[in-house]
């Protein structure tokens, strides 16, 4: 079984594989550079249901059926599921998986959900206390700005530093057997809140939490930036992205070379007006599961640190006057069980 | 490291044992049958801060200080927490961890989080992933009527099968080593939806995921309810617990000897006007870690299957019509490794 090797990092003994992954879109992501990477777009933002939180679970269905299909498997060779999302209550996940028997285990890591699934199933498989595990999430435009800003006819006015919700889901599923890439190491975040109470700068909010599980990762594991062919965080967008670089620059670590953001790499932001970028737990996840993990079974990534942000604030904590309290967990993906 | 032994359940090879625990509540905890078990109580609902949800907050701060002050260990101690809540995006958990450094991996299994978090946290330790790790959570009166039904202010009518959400919080602390009790088999649940679409009506909603969960246990453990001194549910209250025994007893299990439920134990329903019972995550939470685990210790039981139950609806989920999902995660406790 795997074996912590630092404050915050497990070492898999046995490495669990990728068996297979999905992401599916909406509109905007159809339009964006990614768009060949999806298994599934869709111009129909409530996918074909009467409401868009159904739409986002029916969204969650489509990416866990497509990841199984393309891994040959059913629902019965999945022993445990773990997905959560950003609705109140997590009923993106639930009633995405309230017809399927999957054990279930319900995560609230906002967006960065897709890092803490596939670190749990991870953890299970290495420990063998599952065969098969499914890290799934996702988040859409629409039910995301009516909860926390504005519902989306009103037309509301964003700020240079907002970030578009990418309207996506995505399914990975790991295995203890397979061809990889492979899960090598597992680093849990610890929360960060440097104070930012602006609902619309969640770069900045998400930054400080996303340089804490870096360094943490790079501690534990004695390994450089260099190290990796590509290190990506979750959805901080061009402000985060560039504090990120800024802040561990202060600490020795040169982030310029191989550094990208899910939130820069989902949307063209010129040319889609995106001001600061992608975010919500469905883009690092249909990033990972559309772009990343086609890269690097392709070869054009060997070895890449995947780091998804979230921002754990609610309207309520804001208007209560909170600031934002980030987080960020990383998994190490490589094509080899030793990398 | 453990073994599965059935689609649900991983029987653990080095069962982790309960280090120590700590349970808090408010005015209504106070005055119920349970009184004598909290380690503190508190008649401010706000716990001195300006908000509920910040005294929420407060409450888990309090029960993971006392937890870890009982085992004589300090933050640091702690490898990872798994914590969750029923505020929407789980704020009562993230801004109570806020100041800690504690690695966190946040959960969302509605009134099931002590279930899930203990599963988590055993399973974690018996990986060899985590020396210790702490499970937390929380509910409480004020935010949860806000947040689900009407302020508290309006005085609204509570229909004959409501439940009152605990003011309270619960913290258990699991390691490696330790005198027990311990956690030697953990259970996954799966979601059930029989169609009740009542939000007035918890324990119907959730006892068919409690069924479905307690008969997995017994299937994949191979035991009876008759091998356990004590089967308690989480927070089905007067109603679901009949319909436990009820649906069991179909199924030719027989449920009427040694079976209780956390939403009857904490309050005295006729004295204290509770209508069906208790409910909350900090209901379970706080009967496993005042009444249930002091009550092993003492020697009162030996083996105790602990299964809270979840409801995993949202506000908007029961306006847009839908039924309510549930979800029972299990855990078997016993006084012995073996048991």
């Amino acid at each position: 079984m795997g074996k912590r090797i630092g404050a915050q990092t497990v070492r898999l003994a046995h490495p669990p594989a990728v068996l297979s992954f999905a992401a599916v879109g909406g509109h905007m992501e159809g339009k964006g550079p990614l768009r060949d990477c999806f298994d599934e777009l869709n111009e129909d933002h409530l996918w074909g249901q009467k409401t868009w939180e159904q739409g986002e679970s029916a969204m969650q269905r489509h990416a866990l059926g497509k990841a199984l299909e393309k891994a040959t498997l059913r629902e019965a060779d999945v022993d445990l599921v773990f997905a959560g999302d950003l609705l109140n209550q997590c009923i993106g996940s639930s009633f995405s998986l309230r017809d399927t028997n999957i054990p279930f285990y319900g995560l609230y890591g906002a967006c960065s959900t897709m890092g803490e699934a596939l670190s749990l199933a991870a953890l299970m498989i290495d420990g063998g206390f599952a065969r098969r595990a499914a890290a799934l999430t996702s988040s859409h435009f629409c039910t995301a700005e009516r909860q926390y800003r504005m519902p989306v006819p009103y037309g509301s006015q964003r700020t240079p530093t907002a970030q578009w919700t990418a309207t996506a889901a995505g399914c990975c599923l790991l295995g203890g057997e397979g061809d990889g890439p492979f899960i090598t190491c597992v680093t849990a975040g610890r929360i960060v809140d440097k104070g930012v109470t602006d609902p619309n700068n969640m770069g900045a909010a998400m930054a400080p939490a996303a340089c804490d599980t870096l360094a943490a990762v790079f501690r534990d594991t004695n390994t450089a930036p260099a190290d990796y062919d590509l290190i990506v965080t979750g959805d901080l967008g061009k402000l985060g992205h560039d504090i990120v670089v800024d802040l561990l620059a202060r600490e020795g670590l040169d982030m310029t070379k191989n550094y990208d953001d899910c939130g820069l790499l989902l949307f063209d932001r010129e040319a889609q007006d995106m001001h600061c970028g992608a975010s919500g737990c469905g883009c690092s996840a249909s990033v990972l599961c559309g772009y990343l993990l086609r890269g690097m079974r392709e070869g054009r990534w060997n070895r890449v640190l995947f780091a998804p942000t979230g921002a754990l604030l609610s309207p309520t904590s804001s208007f209560q006057g909170e600031s934002i309290p980030g987080i960020c967990h990383a998994v190490v993906l490589s094509n080899t069980r030793e990398g």
